[in-house]
C-alpha cells in the first residue's frame, strides 16, 4: 500500500501530515549539527541544577539526592497578571494569561539522562510529575498542566543536567485543544479514541516499537517527525494520578526501554523534546482523554542530519521522507540493554 | 497594555500565540549557530544551480541568464500517483497525494541574494513566480500551488545559490485550509479580513515596518517567530496574475526593502523561510482570499541565538519571548540601503 506520495491524517489533531516514502534517496549537502562530546563529570561546579550550586536571582539550589522541583528563575508565564482583554474590530484580539513554570531536576547526577538513570529512580520523577499534576492542576485557576522535556542543545536546552519543565496555564493550549476536540467526537459515538487506536495497532503490528504489561510505545500511523512516538497505557486513564503503582512501574519501564532505544539508533544521546498530555484540569470529568506521550525527536539519517520543518511545512503542512513503518521496524529491530 | 504574560489570536489561523513581554531578559547558555562566512563566487563549479553545471540523475543546467524552473530532481511529490484510500476503522486514514515539486533559481549568479538583486531582476522573479501559479494552478487537479524560499542552513537550505521551491497539490494542506475558513467566516459577514486587518495596522503604525503605494510589509499582531512579518498588498489582489505591471514593480521593491532591512538586524544574510499564499486553484473564485507572504525566520538575539519552537511550543502552543510591537520597531529603525 501507498508507495508512492500520500497524506495521512492525524486522529488526534484532524490535520494531515503528507508522506513521501520514494524520497529517501535524496542526498543531504545542507547542514549538519555537531555531536556534543557525551562525556559530563557527575557533577559541574557551573551548573545551575547540580546540588548546592547557585542560581539566577540569588537562588541556591539545595543538596538534593532525587528529584528537585522549583519555580523556574525566566519563567515565560507567571500566576499574577492582572485580567485584561483586548479586542480592536474583531482583528486584534489579546488576554492576559497567568502560570506558572518549574523546572524539574531528573537527578542530582549531572551526566545521567532519564533512559540511563535506574528504574526505580525514573519510578521517582514518574510520582514527581504526578505530584506535580495534582498540585498545579488542583489550582482553581489553571486548566491545563504541560509536563515536557527538552533533550539536547539541538531542542533548544541550555543545560546537559538531566531536567525537564512544567508549564501550567489558564487556558487549554492549541494542541491539547484539538486533541480534545477529537478524543470528545469520538466518545461522543461510544469509544475512546485512544483505546480503540491502540487495539488496531497491537493488531497490526507494524508500528509497535516495544511495550511491557502496562505500556505500548509506536510510532503512530501520522507520524511526523521521522522516529516520533507515542507512549500509551494500555488500559484506559486520564492522568497520571490514575496509574497505581504497577503502572507507574510500567511507565518508567517503557520510558527507559524507548529513550535506550533512541541512544542506540545513531549512537549518540538522541535530542528530542517529549511530553505528556493528560486531562485538562478544568474541573470537568473529561473521560474522554486518554493519557499519552509524545516523543518529537529530529534527527532524520544519523547524528548529524536532521529534519527542517521550514518552507513547506511551516506554510503548507508537515512532510516526512521515510515512512512510520520503516522508522518502527528500525527501532524495533535495536536492543534495549 | 499587556505588560505581563498574554496570549494573541491569529486571526488568519485561528489558533493562539503565547507572548512573554519580561522574558527577554533571559540568559543564553545554549546552542549558538555557525554564521557561514557569506563570501561567495559569481560561479561555483560545484552548484548544481549555477548555469551550466550536472544535476542529479544526469539532467544539465543550462547557460540561463535571468530566472530557471526545473523539475525537483527529488520530488516530495510526484503527478504519476495511482488513486487510493484507506480507512481502517475511522482511526487509520490515508489517502494517495498527487503533486508537482520545482526549483526555481533566482538569478545565475551564485552570490547574490534575492534582497541584493537590481529591482528589475526581483521583478522578473515575481513574473516568474506568476507565470508558475497560472501554469500550475490551471492543471485540472491542482488545488494549491505553494511558492516559497528556504534560505539559509539553518533554514534547511541545502545549497546557498539562491533558489525557491514550488510545490503544488492535489490538495488544500493544512494552513491554507485553516486560512481559508477564518478569511470566509469574515467574508460571509462581509468584509475582507486583510483589507480590514491592514487598514487597523496602518492607522495604528505600530507594527509597521516598511512600505510603498501598493505593498505593506508589518510584524502581525498575533507573530509567531520573533522577527516575523507578513507583506500585504494595499489594493485587494487574490493571486499574483492579478497584479498589474506597477504593483509586481511594488512586491519587488518590498521584498528588497524588507530582506535588506534583516539583513541589517544582525550583520548576517538573515536565514528565513518566505512564501506566498495565494487563492486555492480549485476552480472556485474565492473572492475572499487576500493574497500575502509570509516571512518566518528563526533568530531572535543576535546572527548565532535562535529561537527554538520545542517543547511547549510543540505540545502546548507557540511562545514568544520580544513582542511584536518591540520587533517591528527594530526593524523599522534600520536603514534600507
Ligand atoms: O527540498 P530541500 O531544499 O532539499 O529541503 C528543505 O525544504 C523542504 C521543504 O520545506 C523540507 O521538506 C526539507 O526538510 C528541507 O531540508
Ligand atoms: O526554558 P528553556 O529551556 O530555557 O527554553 C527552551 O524551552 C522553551 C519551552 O519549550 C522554549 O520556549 C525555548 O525556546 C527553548 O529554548
Amino acid at each position: 500500500m501507498f508507495t508512492a506520495s500520500h497524506r495521512r491524517l492525524n486522529r488526534l489533531t484532524g490535520e494531515w501530515v503528507l508522506v513521501s516514502p520514494h524520497r529517501t534517496a535524496r542526498p543531504w549537502q545542507g547542514q549538519v549539527e555537531e555531536v556534543a562530546a557525551d562525556q559530563r563529570p557527575t557533577y559541574d561546579p557551573a551548573c545551575y541544577l547540580c546540588p548546592g550550586n547557585g542560581r539566577a536571582g540569588g537562588a541556591r539550589t539545595p543538596e538534593y539526592d532525587s528529584t528537585y522541583v522549583f519555580d523556574n528563575d525566566f519563567a515565560a508565564l507567571t500566576p499574577d497578571v492582572a485580567p485584561e482583554e483586548d479586542d480592536r474590530k474583531g482583528l486584534l484580539i489579546a488576554q492576559s494569561e497567568r502560570g506558572i513554570c518549574r523546572v524539574v531536576c531528573f537527578s542530582p547526577r549531572h551526566d545521567l539522562t532519564l533512559g540511563q538513570m535506574p528504574a526505580e529512580a525514573i519510578r521517582t520523577v514518574v510520582d514527581t510529575w504526578a505530584d506535580q499534576y495534582l498540585e498545579l492542576g488542583s489550582l482553581d485557576w489553571v486548566r491545563h498542566v504541560q509536563i515536557f522535556e527538552n533533550r539536547g542543545a539541538m531542542m533548544g536546552a541550555s543545560n546537559p543536567h538531566p531536567h525537564g519543565q512544567i508549564w501550567a496555564n489558564e487556558r487549554l493550549p492549541n494542541e491539547p485543544a484539538k486533541e480534545l476536540a477529537q478524543q470528545r467526537a469520538r466518545a461522543d459515538s461510544g469509544g475512546c479514541l485512544l483505546c480503540d487506536y491502540l487495539d488496531v495497532e497491537l493488531n497490526d503490528g507494524e508500528r509497535i516499537v516495544t511495550g511491557n504489561e502496562h505500556f505500548t510505545a509506536l510510532v503512530p500511523f501520522w507520524a511526523v517527525w521521522p522516529f516520533e512516538t507515542l507512549v500509551l497505557p494500555r488500559a484506559h486513564a486520564g492522568a497520571l494520578p490514575d496509574l497505581g503503582p504497577d503502572q507507574r512501574d510500567g511507565l518508567a519501564d517503557i520510558l527507559r526501554r524507548l529513550t535506550r532505544r533512541y541512544d542506540r539508533l545513531f549512537g549518540v544521546t538522541f535530542p528530542y523534546s517529549m511530553g505528556l498530555h493528560q486531562q485538562p484540569t478544568d474541573g470537568d470529568p473529561h473521560r474522554e482523554w486518554h493519557l499519552h506521550a509524545h516523543f518529537y525527536p529530529p534527527l532524520l539519517r544519523s547524528a548529524t542530519v536532521r529534519k527542517f520543518m521550514v518552507g513547506y511545512e511551516l506554510l503548507g503542512q508537515p512532510q516526512r521522507d521515510i515512512t512510520p513503518e520503516t522508522a518502527a521496524q528500525r527501532l524495533r529491530e535495536l536492543p534495549e540493554d
